[in-house]
């Protein structure tokens, strides 16, 4: 963290900081890192938000301490499958149409966003959008990782509304949902979504500055940018980016986990685009007797090693290119790519009894109990091949 | 028309009236005569009006002409597969939650209600409402019939926007749209409603009054009552129904060619409720070598006598009761009932080509040029076994 505190001496807090052009890949490759391989392409999100940032928009990321009780906090996403994403590249304009919708329907303009997820787009998104407007953006989100449904966040899992939400497209439409139930929330906005080609633009969860506090997991936007940096500084210092990552992890305020998982090369990848999302899983082999087989949806969701489970929702299980760290995510998974498994566990609020039953094994019709992936794996050695890069 | 005449010589118009308790059985089975075949179920319908006027509230139908031109009208309807709707009964408090919230949106109460189709539901959901909030509804409708989906109505062929449009379900839910689009509109009010398991409540099409009176087809109430009460009276004093519909018809403002078409036993029914409809075909036979059947979706589309089409969407095909003369809705249909079917043509403004384009045979896939049903069908002769009802 120590840039961000040179960055930001002038403020109260070290988890103020303001993010640059130059920033910006970083910030990408460490969200989509903490994304689980969902969150959308990682790619898309760097050149939107590149894009604002080179026009010569400032972008004030603030701490959640700082964030006034009585502030109208909103958050925006892209939603749909990241199969579709791909083609059908989001709109900034529907996103800003999304929020102002959003303001009507309150009748009070949003004060501060923030993201709903970090992942390779909807941690972008808000950022785009805050610079864009002007607004900032609390660092802070409600996932701490990314997660393919709505409801999915510790901002509905510790009592704030998901409604009223506004789902858009780029041609002007829009779809305002009062629901009761945060999944009811989730379901009507997913076949809005359906309808308008399987991608579409949503501001939801409109909450109070003192909500927020209660309910976002802090300061990940910092933490994505570190990731990033640690990855990106170490590939450029010919050092081994997976052990700067992992000591990043480890010097965190609240530290984390991270260890390799499993390496081999991908032999098998299914996936079908179904109910608006990207379901499948991919098979990755060390040695015709060891492979590793990850289900996902949207997100990497479960990891088996030789069909015994080693990693489970909610931690972060991310596939990373072997040869340069970078981040894969599920939709752009490809067969013969040599990879590493990495696991990261996630802050503690993300592991309670409450978080669990919304994102845990069984929300996905995973038929496991949550251990926490340090308990039941075992840490990777190091390849003998494996060079300094 | 001479009771409604008598009824209302302190108004303008003869087109004013009122409905009373006592009319309702009337108005609903000429509801469900015009509704050819779809429009949910008629019984539903007759309770929730008859709940309403017992109750001692008056219900005010007024001319077209007499309506203002910078009144806001609005329509309301349920919506959905009348297979689901009648397990899931249509909810008054959800219907004036829709209304509210369309009104919220526009910033501006409602004057006036309009039905949006003539059916066994849909032409009596505004008069229930209206009756409830006191609000009177206009003498028209948008199809003069129903039709299985939103955009199929005059007020959007000619001119009108189906949006905002709001849909809610019996929790207090609601989806509000802004589309471009009445079928876009149409599409994304569908996916609502399956997400609401089916049927929903949906206020839509708010309009001045002076659009109102360039795009609705006129004095469809008093024909649904007309028709209705032609056919009730015949059977009490028993004259044959069908032929007092036919004098009925006849001699309306503007009048209408009702005829049989065929006369026969229902030997096959295939239904499926699929993407929100009720869909479909009836099969029809006289004797082995002389069948009719008609295709489906919620609304009879098309009638086939033996393989050559006799009567085209969008006149109006309805199957009655052989002995009752009583409509019989699509959904209601069962093998080994003994049926007429009945073509009657519909208004001037729903044969135009701009009406053709949009509730035409091609509309629904049907692979044919219209045809009025009176130049390619010959009248049944009455059977000879026909007795005296």
């Amino acid at each position: 963290m120590s840039r961000m505190r040179v960055k930001t001496d002038t403020n109260a807090s070290a988890e103020n900081f303001r993010i640059q052009l130059a920033d910006v890949e970083d910030f990408v490759r460490g969200a989509a890192l903490l994304g689980a391989g969902g969150g959308g392409d990682p790619y898309i999100g760097r050149l939107m938000l590149e894009r604002e940032l080179s026009r010569g928009a400032t972008l004030d990321i603030v701490s959640l301490d700082e964030l006034l009780d009585d502030k109208l906090v909103v958050s925006v996403c892209v939603m749909g499958a990241p199969t579709v994403m791909i083609e059908k590249v989001p709109s900034v304009l529907a996103l800003e149409n999304a929020l102002r919708r959003l303001e009507e329907t309150l009748g009070r303009r949003a004060d501060t966003l923030i993201p709903l997820e970090i992942g390779g787009i909807n941690s972008t998104v808000p950022l785009v959008l805050g610079a864009r407007m002007g607004l900032p953006v609390v660092n802070a989100d409600g996932m701490g990782r990314a997660f393919p449904e709505l409801q999915m966040v510790t901002f509905g899992i510790y009592g704030a509304d998901i409604s009223p939400l506004v789902v858009t497209n780029e041609r002007g439409e829009s779809v305002t949902i009062k629901s009761l139930s945060n999944k009811t929330g989730e379901h009507l906005a997913r076949s809005a979504t359906a309808q308008m080609g399987g991608a579409a633009h949503v501001a939801l969860y409109p909450m109070t500055g003192a909500q927020t506090k209660r309910t976002a997991v802090r300061n990940t936007l910092a933490v994505a940018l570190e990731m990033g940096r640690a990855i990106g500084h170490a590939r450029m210092r010919g050092h081994r980016p997976e052990e700067a990552l992992f000591d990043a992890l480890a010097r965190l305020p609240e530290p984390r986990i991270g260890r390799i998982l499993f390496r081999g090369k991908i032999v098998d990848v299914r996936r079908t685009t179904s109910g608006g999302f990207n379901r499948g899983e991919v098979l990755i082999e060390r040695s015709p007797t060891d492979s590793l087989r990850i289900e996902f949806q949207n997100e990497n969701l479960a990891a088996y090693r030789n069909s015994v489970p080693i990693a489970l929702t909610p931690d972060i299980i991310t596939i990373i290119d072997d040869d340069t760290a970078e981040p894969i995510t599920a939709e752009t998974l490809k067969f013969g790519q040599r990879v590493q498994v990495v696991g990261i566990s996630v802050p503690r609020m993300m592991r309670t009894p409450e978080a669990l039953r919304v994102v845990g094994p069984r929300a996905f019709h995973i038929d496991l109990d949550y251990q926490p992936f340090e308990t039941i794996s075992a840490p990777e050695r190091p390849a003998s091949n494996s060079k300094a890069r």
